[in-house]
This record gives structure tokens, C-alpha cells and sequence, in this order.
């Protein structure tokens, strides 16, 4: 494609994705994708073209083929999951990143790319209310900040041993991982990636606001010790995907301290609620965090990905991960940060330019209102269910999830699960709205996730509506996917 | 940003970004980046603005602080690294899955982009040339596919141990990876951070064009389990960094099969020449690989990150990275892939819609012609260079990589290294063209790697009139920058 061609092909590219933004902001589109499993495979080639076609078609076969397989996360009634970060100036970004093209294999290789990435990074921390005495860099997913934390705990507890010689070689105890029955999926798959088996992740128990119980798991590291185990890690979470809750910070850092664990703040979905000063004492004693991960690409309006990954000691992650071929020295490396050693990948696209295009055209007072909106939204819902039986909260509103079961009078155990299946279901597969169904305490309820870019008041208010409909009047809500 | 201030940015950036290449593509910039280390950090302000403020400051302000530091990999003259896919076609396609701004976290999170990637990585596999037997997978990056590849080889020789029990509590014998003492070093990151250890990884002798000895791929093997060790993986490259050399396929993958070794084959760079026809004999054998990373992102045109990466039993892959937690379960989950389960992060770009745009906007005969471009310039360079004494090719020219010395009489050893750096960073310093100096058999030499986006024949023979002027009057070029 050559630059006059790209200028066509752009510019109705751009009319293309604004007006794709109005009509969903005006709940244009059902939420759900509308397809069955296979259906779109099926109506693709079953070949890449020998010759090349006009970009127009290509965009008229995304239209025409693909975009029933999309399910909405910017439509103002996606309540699924977490919201994904969609604001249009992290689009146009994203855009120039890819346009210039360059790769971030050291500083050398294009520095503005490093430095811009030092300079956001440290605005973000800031904005959180973080002391400097952390350093960040971006990652793609807290997946893999994860993974790196772990696998950074590991290396202080072996004292580079398991990096050198492995794991098996030591005459180290096995390591224990603990975090608490609300943790992230990520966190199990991380410890067993890095070679400390599924089997030594202790899920501590959680208390009826589904934060970790310190005294659980100052138990379960005696418990351990005395079992000749060696405690490494422990990973608390400030936001969790179920409920939202928070982990005390204090009392885990206090232990952490004492007992020599690493300790990674998984704050992907409620770190950023930090830029919020009323939300602060929920990170009381932070600075004895290790680590902390913030997911700027959640709930700070920032297109995926853009994971914020923020250590104490970089000397030690660098020292963990770096690698020093030849091909990728320069003069000079003691001078710079070179992110290659502060990750799993080497390559890096420009992503800093994502947070830098967000934070400068929206600004921190935009961002913190946005915030408080959603927050305000879900508490508004939660007031309604709290008044409306049989709806019910069934766990507290601390950010801007709510979570809920309708549970009408007789119905209890898996008819009540079946029951909060169905409905949620019901509304999902009406394309009105769209709701994620999880286990909390062995049983079935709905999160109500509110966060897209085009969210409103109004939007939860006719989700409300939606919700009443879907349990009283089933199949008027059936009906209205046609 | 709401869509019309979208529509009026987005529309002027479309211009920049097509300038942008104008200029590029008519050596309008210096290659390599202009600033000093900490310049740019320096200017630009030590905290975010409170509010917003107009897209075009901060365009404007991109050009004014942030251009100097870019080094244009896009550029007609840059032979540093690798290539670095920039198709415009790409640059939309990001555009596109950004301004959808939809997460794959599982089928029903967006049909489209699952089914999408399925078809785009079949097509891709098939004109690579490859058996139906593999099955693909978008990754980020080559380091993320080799540590996932590790994973799985770790998983398979202890039967699912690793990830369960952790790799210090087995009866199991230390597991050994080898690789050629020209694998890249991603290679020896993945078993650092999977846990085998530095000390476990083999780095196996290469022959005199830098291809891995299977003899002594053999003889390692044997030394290692006399002594108690357990053979698990073997990592060949398909195009090495260094010199592009290709290990040979069908003797590795036959120890690998009498040994129960997971043969991984790194082509990130090499495998995207096995579009064309003639160079398909490298990968005889390539059926008995159990996984295999191809890097579109690389020499294929497509903007990073797009790393292919093929398996040939995915069930395997899947039961090792699997989470299922609840809040990620649908009703189809039996039906489709969860592609979450082929890799490290949970949270999935729409990445292949890149594939797709550049696919269909170029075709592929199209891609094939602008390798055997590459190609053809590569071996013009060399030829150039073995008939105007005492330039000498220093590897053999596979692909579209020449590696060069300017070798003056009587100068040798540290003298010679020094001479070679010297150079090099001469012309990266000048602006106008940028190298990659490396390590080879203990000495250095200077990597030339053609296929930018905007490379010619025409700028190959102006670098190769760049080199002469660098050795023959180097203070000409030094004043070239000013």
C-alpha cells in the first residue's frame, strides 16, 4: 500500500471507526455477537488470496462477515468482564505507533520510545499516589507482570540459584506462592509456568468482604516452615475479578516483611481507582510492596495493551532478565534503561505513546471524573436492588462492579444457581446487554462491570429495566433478539 | 475524544503518518536517532497535565521533542536488527482493532477475532508450505513463543509434573535444553525463566556457515544422560540473527525422535522464506517439529507485534497453560477455541486482523516478489564486496542478511575488532544508513539486513558507496552530520 493509497484507505478508515463509535454510542448494535461457533470460519476462504484487492472490499467483507462476530466492549450496555480501556486518542496512538514502525530492542534503537516510556510511567505513579521510590515499565498483560514478580521472587529466594542452575538442582525447599481464594486466574498459571507447581500455591481464606485473613495466611506460612517448605511469595490483590475486594496491604506487607516474601499487588482492575484521593487507604503500606501491577488498559481509558508494571528493585529484575548478545549492545547501555531487561519479550512496540496521547488530551481531572461516574452509577444500581427484593447485593459495591442475585422466595442451592444462569443468559443472548456470570462462595451470581467508554447513567438505568424484564417477563426479552 | 474530534484528528494524523513515509521513503531523515541519552526525559514535564488539551499540541509536540529520538526502521537505509513489518496495510488494520477496542478473553468476548485468527493462521501455514498438522496461534513475540515452547517440552518430559508438584519436588533428573551457540538469546531467557537453569541449556557447536552440528547435538546428548541428566528439548533456528543460517532440520528432528526430545524450530526471522518455493528444502524434516515460531512481524510486512506460533498437538498445549476460572466459562466452551489456552496472557489483541489486511490488501504473490527483491539485493551487495579487496563476506548470504568485514592489510585480532566497530558507528553516527555490529566466532563484523519497508536496490548501492567513503574517507561522512 503506498502512502496515497494509505491516505484514501485511512481517511475512510477513520469516518469508518467514528461513525462505528456514534452509532454505539447510541446502543446501536446488539452487545453480544450474534454468531454460532464456526459460523464466520466457515465463511471465509479457505486461502490467502494470490493477488492483492482494494482495501475497500476488505473493509466491506469486515462489515459483511465480521462484525456480527463482534461482541461490543465499548457499547454503553457491556457491563461483561472489566471495562477495556477505548478512548479515541489511545486509538490514534496506537496509530502512529504502528505507522512509524519502530521496535524498542534497546534505547539506541529508538530512544524517544525509552524515555517517553520513563517519563509516563512516572507520571502514572505519581497520579496513583505512589512514592518514587518505584520505577515502571509497560507490559502487555498483568498475565505476564505477574509471571516476571513470581518469577523475580523466586530468584531472590534461591538467591539467582534458580536462574543459573534450575530448580531442581537446589538444595532449596520447594517455594510456596500465597494468595487468596479471590485471586486471579493469572496468578496459579503464573506459579506454574515458572516452575513452582500448581501445588505449592496456597489460596488463603478470604472473610466476608472476600479479603484475605492475614491470620490465615500467617498460618499457612508456620504451617508450611514446619512442613521444611520454604515461603516466597505472596500476591495481594487490590480490585478482585469477582467482587472487586480489596486485600489488606498493611498487615500482607507486615507479614511479608517479617517472613522475607516478595510481595506483588495485583491492583490490575482497582489500582487505578488509586488516582482517586478517597481511595488511597485502600493501599495503606504499599511502599513494602515488591511489585505492583496496574492495568492503565482496564479502567484508565487506555486501548489494550498497556499493563503498568512498577518494582522497587530494578536492579534486581534486570539482573534477572536481562541477556546481552552482541547484536544488541551500544555505547551506551550503562547510561540507559534498556526494557528489554525488564520483561519477558524482546521486541517493544511504542506503547507509551498511548498513555502519553490519553493523559495529555484528557488530562488526570477528566480521568478521576470519569471514575467518579461510574463509581456514582454503581452505587445508584446497588441502592435499587437493595430496595427491590428479591434482587440482591451480595457483596459490597467498592468500585464500580456490582454484584447480584435475584432470589425469589423457595428457590435456594443449584435451582437458585440455575435460575441466576438463566436470566443472565437470557439477557446476554438478547443482545441488550451484556453481564458476566462467576462463582463467589461455591455459588452462581452476576457481575455487573460498569466502565465502557460510551457507559452513562442512562445506560444503567436501562440495564436495570433490562434486568427486572428478564425475570418477570422472560419471554418478551426472548423475542427481542430477532 | 468524542468521534468528531476523532474524525478531525484522526483524519489530520492519516496525513502525518502518509508525509511521514513520503519523506522516509525519500531518505528525508537521518536513520538512527539524533538526541543524546536523557534529552528527551529532560524535556518533557515531570508530571501530567491536570487537563486536556487540544490533539494538535500534543501532534505537534511528538514532532518538536519526541522525531529526533526516533531511529526509522522503516527508513530505505536501515540494515540494522531485523526488518520490521510496516505495511500501511497493517498500520489500518491496528487502527481498526484498536478503534474496536473488543479483548479476546475467550470465543463469545468476539467471535470474529478467535474464527479470524484461525483462518488467517491456516492461511499463513499453508503457504508457508507446511503439513495441516499444525495448528496456529497469534503470540507477541518469538521470546514468548520459545518460553511457552520450553514450557511445554518441561510439561511433556515430566508428565505434567512441572506445573503440578513444581520442578524441585520430583524424583525427576535435571532437564537439559540444547540450542546452537547461535541461537538467539531469547532461547536461553525461556530456560531461565521456566526454571531449567542457565547451567542446563547445551550451546552446540555450529559447522563453518554457522549451522548446528547434529553429530555433536548427538555426543551432548550422551555425555548428558551418562552423567544422569535428562535430554528434554531441542531449540534449531531457522535464520539466526547473527548470519541467518539454517540448522539442519531432518538430522535434528530425527534425534529428537529417538531421543523423545520437543524439537523447537525459531524461524522468526528465516521462516517467512518458506514462502518461497526455493527455499523450502531448509525445513526437510520440519514435520517432525513439535512447535515452530514464524514472525510476520519481522520479514512479512506486518506491523509488530505478530508472532505465528504452529503446534502440532494442540490438546497438549492447552491441558500445560489452561485456567478455567468460573467468570471465563460460556455455555460453548466445548465447541471452540479458547485461545487464552495457547499462550501466557489471558487478555488477546485483534491481532489478526493484521494478518488479514495485509494479506488480501498485498497477496500473496506480491509478498513473495518483495522477498526475492530482498534477496536479490542482498547477494548484488556480496557480490560487490567479494571482487573490491579487502572487503570480505564473512557468512554465507542465505537470505537477505550480509555480513561483512573490511579487513586492511595487516591489521588482525582487537586491532581488526576495533577497526570494524569504528565503521560502523561512523555511518550509524553519519545519519545516513544504520548497521548492526555483532559477535561471530569471537570477533566482530557488521550485519547488513535488507528488507525495511522502503528499501530499493537503489539505497543498497548508496550504503554500499557509504561503506567505501567510511573507510576511505571518514572524515567526509563524519561532517555529514551537522
Amino acid at each position: 500500500m503506498t502512502p496515497d493509497e494509505f491516505r484514501e484507505a485511512g481517511h475512510a478508515l477513520v469516518e469508518w471507526i467514528a461513525s462505528y463509535r456514534e452509532r454505539l454510542a447510541a446502543s446501536g448494535y446488539p452487545v453480544q455477537a450474534t454468531v454460532s461457533p464456526g459460523e464466520i470460519l466457515a465463511s471465509l476462504p479457505r486461502s490467502a488470496p494470490e493477488h492483492g484487492e482494494r482495501f475497500e472490499n476488505v473493509l466491506h467483507d469486515f462489515e459483511a462477515k465480521l462484525m456480527a462476530g463482534i461482541t461490543h466492549w465499548q457499547h454503553p450496555r457491556f457491563f461483561g468482564y472489566f471495562p477495556s480501556g477505548g478512548s479515541l486518542s489511545s486509538v490514534l496512538a496506537d496509530m502512529l505507533s504502528t505507522g512509524l514502525g519502530v521496535i524498542g530492542l534497546n534505547w539506541q534503537a529508538s530512544p524517544a520510545l525509552t524515555e517517553l516510556e520513563q517519563a509516563t510511567t512516572d507520571w502514572l505513579r505519581d497520579l496513583l499516589g505512589l512514592p518514587d521510590l518505584f520505577s515502571g515499565v509497560l507490559q502487555d498483560t498483568a498475565s505476564a507482570a505477574t509471571l516476571v514478580a513470581l518469577i523475580c521472587a523466586r530468584e531472590r529466594a534461591s538467591n539467582y540459584g534458580a536462574s543459573r542452575e534450575g530448580l531442581q538442582d537446589r538444595e532449596l525447599a520447594p517455594l510456596i506462592v500465597y494468595t487468596s481464594v479471590q485471586a486471579h486466574s493469572s496468578v496459579e498459571k503464573a506459579a506454574l509456568l515458572a516452575g513452582f507447581g500448581r501445588e505449592h500455591v496456597r489460596a488463603i481464606a478470604t472473610d466476608a468482604q472476600f479479603r484475605m485473613i492475614p491470620r490465615s495466611l500467617d498460618e499457612a506460612i508456620r504451617k508450611d516452615r514446619a512442613a521444611g517448605l520454604r515461603s516466597c511469595a505472596v500476591v495481594a490483590t487490590s480490585g478482585t475479578t469477582a467482587t472487586t475486594a480489596f486485600d489488606p496491604i498493611a498487615p500482607t506487607a507486615e507479614i511479608a516483611r517479617r517472613e522475607g516474601l516478595w510481595l506483588h499487588v495485583d491492583a490490575a482492575m482497582g489500582g487505578s481507582a488509586m488516582i482517586l484521593p478517597e481511595y488511597r487507604h485502600y493501599w495503606q503500606g504499599i511502599e513494602g510492596a515488591d511489585s505492583i501491577v496496574v492495568n492503565p488498559h482496564k479502567w484508565l481509558s487506555t486501548a489494550f495493551d498497556c499493563s503498568l508494571y512498577l518494582v522497587r528493585d530494578p536492579e534486581h529484575l534486570v539482573r534477572v532478565m536481562s541477556t546481552n548478545p552482541s547484536y544488541l549492545r551500544t555505547a551506551v547501555d550503562t547510561q540507559v534503561r534498556n526494557y528489554r531487561d525488564w520483561g519477558i519479550p524482546l521486541g517493544r512496540r511504542f506503547r507509551a505513546l498511548k498513555l502519553w496521547f490519553a493523559l495529555r488530551t484528557d488530562g488526570a481531572e477528566a480521568l478521576r471524573q470519569r471514575l467518579r461516574a461510574h463509581v456514582h452509577s454503581a452505587r445508584w444500581l446497588a441502592a435499587q436492588l437493595e430496595r427491590t427484593a428479591p434482587w440482591k447485593c451480595v457483596a459490597p459495591v467498592t468500585l464500580q462492579t456490582v454484584c447480584v442475585r435475584h432470589e425469589p422466595p423457595g428457590l435456594g442451592g443449584d435451582a437458585l444457581d440455575a435460575h441466576t444462569r438463566r436470566w443472565t443468559a437470557l439477557i446476554n443472548d438478547s443482545g441488550r446487554a451484556y453481564l458476566t456470570p462467576a462463582l463467589v462462595g461455591g455459588r452462581w451470581m452476576t457481575r455487573i462491570s460498569i466502565g465502557s467508554e460510551y457507559v452513562s447513567e442512562q445506560s444503567v438505568a436501562e440495564l436495570w429495566r433490562i434486568m427486572q424484564e428478564a425475570v418477570a417477563e422472560p419471554a418478551s426479552l426472548r423475542s427481542s433478539r430477532s
